[in-house]
């Protein structure tokens, strides 16, 4: 074993390397290139579908060795119709406008000048994920997309199945004729190259997490490298005084059961006090529903303890609450929430207003449900993650926001006074 | 002194904790307000130009016994006129669209709903600078203007001068019924201060480092909190083959001599082996003007050595060398630039779209100076320093890169399949 870890910064120090030089080259390649290269893989994954089957069950046998929870085994599971959905996802964003090279910005300058401002691709991403294979097509997608070098670090666990996943993307790369080192998959289950990733500033620079709280703090922790990443989505849904009954019973059945386990599940109902009586039918219809209600100032399944307040519950839970009025409620979410995603219920304009701009989580819903917290829902085709952080990358990141951009300044022999 | 010390962590939280408070209410504060609080600063300053004589006596006193070189004395010295340039300064910043609440995209989804993209303030900014007092008034103003609160350190030296400057933009906030804590001075000399400032995540959203290589070099290393900056201005001017002798020599000599001491001003010149007949006579140009020019396949003032490439002179000298072609100066200015402003001089299109597309510097420019980059010269009214990081703020940072944006999504009771 120590042999092995001797070798990581080695191996690590190699792989950026070769993704810088990667990336130097796809900064400038064609757009149709790229798009070749993701419906190229595409087919591949279509395929060799029966190769992608034997290399997941040999994870699956791991992960029921390692005694991975169902939940976990699950995740990592690929059948037919989940390889389906990863070539179409391949498609799709090949089929997105390629964001290099867009004109962002253009004006004129008294002095003559002529200045654009152009996307230009950030460099080389690293990508750090658990258990699903899937994240292995959909991170090497949008990083190729957006003309970024990405190196892969997934679970343990999927190392086959992402092996051959990333042997389908190298199809891909080498029809369009593209680097092979442009999306590369760190060959080791040795947890000492995520350590080493962390603070590879130079050879790295963006890391995304994608998994639990676990990966994700100890990312965040830990990394010299910046990450774009949530650590929770802790969604409020306000039910104001001039709630809908009708919309506001839908979106907060469908903001909390859904799927409960996603980061833009409702977690908390906060309910406008004049709006008690709405509230408290809403909170039946949850519990009818198999949904746990843990109240305040409403009948629910059982009392609110103060833990509950800002508890991601990712499962048929919630947290419900009576507030005195919206400025309460703002209180509540400023106090509580991890700046994901909130709604507001309303039909007074001037409510959904103060909401918007009093709050400032990355994304703010009126009349809507939180499930839609998506890149594909936002109409990006596809996400590599969200982020909560506000610097670049806010919300669900697709390909243009791995982008980066320069300005090119145009004269005739301009000089300045 | 132990005490003074001890007391810093205590002093520095206390203003992070008061520019958090100022910071919720600056993000929703009306554009006239903050247009108020500008102009009404630039009055103070003209107002109040004998207090704020009589505080740079102070300094310049400090600094010559501190034994200060005559260019920093220089820096840190304010004239009637530098302090007309700073109430024109404030007056410009006020004048310029507001960019909080702008709304970047918007757009609708199939699912019904409207999806718009709208800026907000970062946060807190930590300003770190040295001896100019005249970026404690810019850099105060660029943070109001985009809704930041901002924690100014300036230099020891200009301590008196940046608190008598932050007291006329104390009264415009005053004046427009703005937070105090919009805008606050690190009240002490001792450098703990920094080191504290560049640790203090969750306190400070982002640094600006303003200054010198030692200082943008040290804040680089040690800042556990995002920066903003660039660390050397190595411009590099091309010399294409089909360059237009007028203008590349009227160019060049912009580029180097106009203020050779900005991180815009030109320092290597790379001439494309058809071109040396031309780049012979600029060189004799530049030695003309009283340049030292270090060349190599040229007749300099003297040979260049291997030093001499990627070296930020920052004076009246600039490194010289004759290239094979296009290519090898994009080689060179990859191996040996700093991702700052490179310039092209040439009338082939296709030479300059190369030269565009293969390097990645924040500023590419055709046919124009180097010293252009410049946040008002690109018309955003003035800059708070230049960047060449790719994540989030590149090249000028004005008011602009100064914010971060949400998404605001409105719906009907839309629900997520």
């Amino acid at each position: 074993m120590k042999d092995l870890e001797d070798d990581i910064p080695a191996l690590m120090n190699g792989l950026a390397e070769a993704a810088r030089a990667a990336a130097a080259e796809l900064a400038f390649a064609p757009a149709a290139a790229k798009a070749l290269a993701l419906r190229t893989a595409a087919d591949a994954v279509e395929r060799r579908e029966a190769d992608l089957m034997a290399a997941n069950a040999r994870d699956m046998e791991f992960g029921r060795e390692k005694g991975l929870s169902a939940a976990m085994l699950d995740r990592l599971e690929l059948t037919p119709g989940r390889l389906a959905g990863i070539a179409g996802g391949l498609r799709a964003i090949a089929g997105q406008p390629d964001p290099v090279g867009e004109v962002i910005a253009e004006w004129d300058r008294p002095s003559g000048l002529h200045i654009r401002r152009v996307r230009t691709p950030l460099g080389v991403i690293g990508v750090i994920y658990e258990s699903r294979p899937n994240v292995t097509a959909d991170a090497g997608a949008l990083c190729l997309k957006s003309g970024n070098a990405v190196i892969l670090r997934g679970g343990s666990e999927s190392l086959h199945s992402s092996t051959a996943l990333v042997a389908c993307l190298a199809e891909g790369l080498a029809a369009a004729g593209l680097p092979p080192a442009s999306i590369q998959l760190v060959p080791t289950r040795d947890r000492a190259a995520v350590a080493h990733m962390l603070g590879m500033t130079g050879g790295i620079d963006v890391i995304v997490p994608r998994g639990g709280k676990g990966l994700v703090g100890l990312v965040q922790a830990e990394a010299r490298v910046p990450v774009f990443a949530h650590l929770e989505g802790i969604c409020h849904v306000y039910l104001d005084a001039a709630a809908d009954p009708g919309k506001a019973r839908r979106v907060v059945l469908n903001a909390k059961t859904r799927r409960p386990g996603v980061c833009g599940a409702a977690e908390c109902l906060l309910v406008h006090a004049s709006a008690r009586a709405l509230g408290q039918s809403i909170v039946d219809d949850l519990i009818a529903a198999g949904v746990e209600v843990r109240a305040e100032g409403l009948s629910g399944s059982r009392p609110a303890t103060q833990e509950d307040w800002g508890r991601e519950f990712l499962d048929m839970t919630i947290a419900a609450r009576v507030v005195a009025d919206i400025d309460a409620a703002i209180a509540h979410i400023r106090t509580f929430g991890s700046g994901h995603t909130e709604a507001i219920l309303t039909e007074d304009d001037a409510a959904a207003e103060r909401f918007f701009t009093r709050l400032d989580s990355a994304i703010l819903m009126r009349n809507a449900s939180t499930q839609f917290a998506d890149g594909g829902e936002f109409g990006m085709g596809a996400e590599i993650g969200i982020a909560t952080g506000k610097l670049h990358a806010r919300g669900p990141v697709g390909a243009e926001q791995l982008t980066s951009f320069k300005y090119l300044v145009e004269g005739d022999g301009t000089v300045r006074p």
